[in-house]
């Protein structure tokens, strides 16, 4: 069994978060925000579903702590996103100062590392948590496409 | 005079989102978008009023547009920006595959490109309309603010 409060722990919720993207038909890509062990935003991509580009997790989720906070940063937060984040996404946690970033799974093709940006000086990042759980979603996710 | 329907006239659209920024104390930039000689999404930074920092002009008037249009793509549309979209924008306009973005002026500091980002390579860019009236405004803004 996972421990409790461990990054599988958050993880594993995010992946709740994909799970419920794909049920509506999205690529399956969650994301939770934690403040002090406590799950303050959740999201997960609805791009197709609010017909908006920008509707990914991880902006809905950053959107959602800085309302909960009612601070627009969010050093003390920790995003937990299932696959790496794009260079929208990025862009935005960067503008948030984020303390702490822990993915799943790399992107290679739309992912913001190969896409030469980073993240915000302070911001710690952490790869491949549930990596193959929220790898195969998304190549699940896929191949029913084809 | 300016011309009906020419850049300077819809940038100049653009500007009056920018003061509207200003009035609230915020980073003064403003955007519209333009599809058929029709501005169908206007936005300004509200990132203080907020409390978001997604909440960036370009950001609005994507999500405005695609609500309008019921299409999350935009490639029949227009951007027109008082300063250059910084990489979470950039992102977002890559997803949106817009038509067209007309920007004011550059931002060497956050802007998409010295960031070394690019858009969708099916979109046009064009730079420096009206740019001392919109680099003005933003220079205006911090001088008020040291």
């Amino acid at each position: 069994m996972e421990e409790l409060f461990s990054v599988e722990y958050f993880m594993r919720k995010a992946l709740d978060e994909a799970y419920a993207a794909f049920e509506k038909d999205e690529v399956p890509v969650g994301a939770i925000i934690v403040s002090k062990n406590k799950i303050i935003a959740k999201g997960h991509n609805l791009t197709q579903t609010l017909t908006d580009v920008t509707a990914h997790a991880e902006m809905q989720a950053i959107t959602s702590a800085a309302s909960y906070l009612g601070s627009k940063y969010l050093p003390e937060c920790t995003l937990y996103v299932t696959l790496e984040p794009c260079v929208m996404c990025a862009g935005a946690l960067y503008w948030s100062q984020i303390g702490k970033v822990v993915i799943g799974a790399g992107d290679e093709k739309r992912g913001f590392q190969n896409a030469g940006i980073s993240l915000h000086p302070k911001t710690e990042i952490h790869f491949g948590i549930l990596e193959h759980e929220c790898s195969d979603l998304v190549r699940e996710f896929f191949r029913a496409k084809r």
